[in-house]
Parts: C-alpha cells; structure tokens; sequence
C-alpha cells in the first residue's frame, strides 16, 4: 500500500464518477483526507470515509474553498466522450477548456498545490503513426474530445512556466471495472459485459477488429495515487495495458468469462474510432516504478461480480 | 505573376489588419474576385477593388452569406498577441478559438471550398528543440495565442477527417512591411522603425539578444496565393525567410537603413518571449515552390518609404 498521501489533503473534481469513486475509496484507504466534489449527492459506497461538496464545475464558487484547502487536485472530469464530442464543439469547449483554465487560474494563486489530470491515451495520439504508442509520438486526434485534452495538457504546461503551478498528466488508456455504467456509453467491457448478462443486443460500429488497451481500474488508481510524489522532470504519462485487444476478442473472452452466448449486432463504423492503440508505458514503469498488475483473466471477473450486482 | 485565382471568389477575413490589407490588394491584382471582412469601414487603399463587409467575427450572420459565395476562405483574424493572451485566456477562448469553429461549422455545409489559415511560425513551437524548426517539430506553446493556434489546427485537421473541409495552414515567421502599424505592437519592425524616425525612445524586454525569422509581406502573401493551388499531400507550411535575426540586430540595420540613432531602453525579460526562433521552410520550397524572395535590405527601405507616409 502506498502510504505517501496519508493525511494529505486531496480534492477530487468528478468524485462521483467511475474513475473517481475508486479514486477516492482508495485515498482513503491509505490515509488521505479527502473532499469528493460533483453534481448530485455524496454516492452510498464513500459512507463517511470522504467528505463530500456537490456543485457545478462552471461555477468557480461551487469548489474554490475546496482547491484553496487541498494539497492535491485530481481533475478528473470530462463532459463529453470522443464519439459524441463532435456533434457540440462549442459545447467541448466551454464546459471542458474554459472550465479548466478557470480552475488553473484559480490554482495559481496558491504555492505548493500539485494538479493531477486524468488525460485520455485513447483519443490524444488520433491515428498512432508508432505501435505501441510513447509520450511523443504525434498528437493528431480525430475528435474534439482528444483536441481539448491536448489543449489542456498544454495549458498546465503554460501555467507551469508562467506561474510555476505543479501538475502531472496522465493519459489513460481504456479502464474498465467497479463502477463503470454498463448503460452510457463508458467503455466497451462495461457495456458488453452488461448487456450479456441482461441479456441484450450488443452493437458494434464496425467489423469489431478495432483494438484498445485496456486496463483495470485499480491500476489505474495505482498510477493516480503513485503520480503525486513524482518529483522528476516528465510531466506526462502513458498508463495503460500494453496490451491490444480487439472488439471481437473482448466478445470471446466475456462469453468464456460470464458463460454466456454475446448476441452481436454489426453496424456501419464510425469516423471518430482510431483503428488502433496501444500504449508505450515503459516511461512509467522506470518513473513511476508503475506498470499494470492485475491480469486481464482477473479483472474481467472482478468486473463481473460487481456487475451482477447491477443488474 | 500567378494567375491561378483569376475570377476565383476569395473572402478575407481580417481584411482590415497589416497581412488582410496587402493579401486584399495582392488578390485583386491577379485577378481575384475580393470579399474583404472586418469591424470598421474599408479602408480608402481598397479604392473600389474590394468589396466590403463591415462586421463582428463573433456574429456567424455578419459573414454567412460571404462564406456561401467564396471559393477561398482566408482567416487571418487574431484578437489577441503572444505577449498578451495570457492575461485573459478565457477571452482568447472566446474570441478565437469558439468562433473558428463557428465558422468551420458553417463552412463544411458547402463543398468544394478551402479554408487557408494564418498559424504562428513563432508561437507555436514555444522554445524550439530543433533550430531552424521544421513544421514536425514539438509544439508546446509559451502562450495561449501559440495554444489556440495549435488548437485550430488540430480543428482544421478534424473537419477535413469528418466532412472532407479543404484547408491549407501557413505558419507565418515575422512578417513586415507596408501597412503594419508602429504603435500597437504587432511587431519589433514596424514598431522600432515608427520609433526611430518619430525620435522616440525603443523599449526592448531583455538583452536584445532574442532571435526572430522577420520576412517582407509580399512574400507572405505570395505563399498564400501560392498554397492555394496547391494539390498535394500536406497540410501545414512554415513560411519564413529562414533567417534569425536578434534586436539588437535589428536595431542596427534600421539605424543604417534610417540614417537616425535608435535611443534604446532595455526592461527585464518576459516569460513569454521564445529566446530564439527559426524556421525551416524547405518544405514550402519543395511543395509550393515558394521562398522568400525580397531581398532584407529592399523590404527595410520599402518598409521605411511607407512608414515615413505615416509619422
């Protein structure tokens, strides 16, 4: 257990959702005080353990005591996917970009805050020249989703040398686990495996050969929590599998997992769906001493369980 | 002279700023069909070879009906300098960025149009890694001007992917020459020259060591006359003379070309300057088979014969 946050003071922005909830089950199991803030009330499962602020992320007021509190800032909310990014750009804009800034001008005018961003690995690099993908390699994103992560990640990097404000990003590849709404569009495991044990159609855009990196949740939360006493000079961190699997083989490894016959429906594909990606997280693994540890077999099931109690 | 947008219906927005007024005048004299747009009215150099539509970039309605009738869409307008935009990102948002994509939105309704867009040769590398910069280098801008530069790009890129949107962007270098105003910082040229020949005192922040790539107008608006004729594979362009130049280099070429003493008062650095940057155009020559043509000293004296029309 990693004990460096223990009675640090974190604020988690998207508390309420899927990467969030474990974030901050985890916090506070290793000691962190922790202040959840999203839309809506305080979710059952944090029962006291964090301490929670319901508002509205445009409204600057709804949070700023919290930011002015915290040692750590997890900013992990998103309005949008990359699939449905493109058919509101304007929205994308105000309620992602302008949001954050409004967040980082707030966060300058405090020392010794640190920003951790949750970045997303499947949508920045838009069609990967290089597989498995590393930090640096071209960031041409086929979605406004992709496009404002980027232009957030490069507002950290501004307010960074303008201000010296402290930030971390991580890009994420495709988590999966506890948590995640097999019913709105969150990742391709929730979804199937949600729909296999109700009993439901399975869409798919596409032949189903697209490949993803995907990992499970706690890992990931492995890397949020092992980020914030990263005190090297990298600043933005690849965090997924390593792992390529495609749709069509996610379908095979879910029926042999839940026992269940998927019924798969194939549509036309979409123009937002990169073909392929794969993560290069070896930058990780020698930074952060991170890499994703529970196996993929593992996961799957641990998925199951909770989703069965879903359905 | 290149005769390739004879009778082609060209919209400039922006037609009213330093690069809109020479483009503007440039395009009517191959032959070109000019819409010019701006706030404000037409300016008198325009003496009948423009058409002019007065208005807000913000309104979609002031210009729709302009977008729908040209066969090339140049947008030249920037609201914001590097050296400002970062004290009101949430305006550069706005101002910039929002209603590009208004206008994309708008734009991809037609066929067959090409959008070409004035990028930033000097803020969208930040400091460059590799000098002269070709146009694969990093890009991690030191100001919000660089990041919405980048961030229409990447727009530009995304509506070509969706909906099939031409477009051509030329990161332009340093430009000057006739037209662009000494007083309100649009550039160490045209500012230090109206300052010299006015007898007022040159203020430069730091050494005066830091290195721009400055090119003479008429060879930037001949690489966007040249750009769009261009048929082939890539998208993005340095337009540069290829040349670095410091201030204080600067300051001794205007006081030759000049004849005058510059009275120079030196100011602590900004965190916003790029300490040096160069463009590598080769691939303007490959592709375009353009190069800055006019030779330095013949752009100083052009540019001096014009600015003595204004003190």
């Amino acid at each position: 257990m990693q004990l460096h946050l223990r009675n640090s003071r974190c604020l988690v922005l998207g508390a309420g959702g899927f990467l969030g909830k474990n974030l901050c089950l985890a916090l506070a199991e290793v000691g962190a005080i922790v202040t959840g803030f999203d839309r809506g009330p305080c979710p059952d499962i944090f029962n006291n353990r964090v301490k929670w602020k319901s508002g509205d992320f445009t409204s600057l007021q709804d949070y700023a005591d919290d930011v002015a509190e915290a040692d750590f800032v997890f900013h992990l909310i998103a309005t949008t996917v990359p699939g449905t990014s493109n058919s509101d750009i304007l929205y994308d804009i105000d309620s992602n970009l302008k949001t954050t800034v409004q967040l980082l001008e707030h966060c300058r005018k405090y020392r010794g805050k640190k920003i951790i961003f949750a970045s997303s690995g499947g949508a920045v690099y838009g069609v990967p020249t290089t597989v498995p993908t590393p930090e640096t390699g071209s960031t041409c994103p086929i979605s406004s989703y992709g496009i404002m992560k980027i232009a957030i990640e490069r507002y950290l990097s501004l307010f960074e040398h303008l201000y010296s404000l402290e930030y971390r990003i991580l890009r994420i590849a495709n988590p999966f686990g506890p948590f995640q709404n097999g019913q709105s569009h969150q990742g391709a495991i929730a979804s199937f495996m949600y729909r296999i044990l109700a009993g439901k159609v399975i869409d798919i855009w596409g032949n189903g050969e697209v490949v993803r990196d995907y990992l499970y949740v706690n890992d990931v939360v492995d890397a949020l929590i092992s980020v914030c006493a990263y005190d090297g000079k990298h600043r933005i961190f690849n965090i997924g599998s390593g792992e390529g699997r495609s749709l069509n083989q996610l379908l095979k490894d879910l029926s042999r997992v839940t026992g269940k016959q998927p019924d798969v429906r194939y549509h036309e594909a979409r123009k937002t769906d990169v073909p392929s990606i794969v993560l290069d997280c070896s930058l990780a693994a020698r930074e952060l001493l991170w890499h994703a540890k529970t196996p993929f077999e593992t996961s799957l099931n641990l998925t199951k369980n909770w989703m069965q109690t879903q359905i």
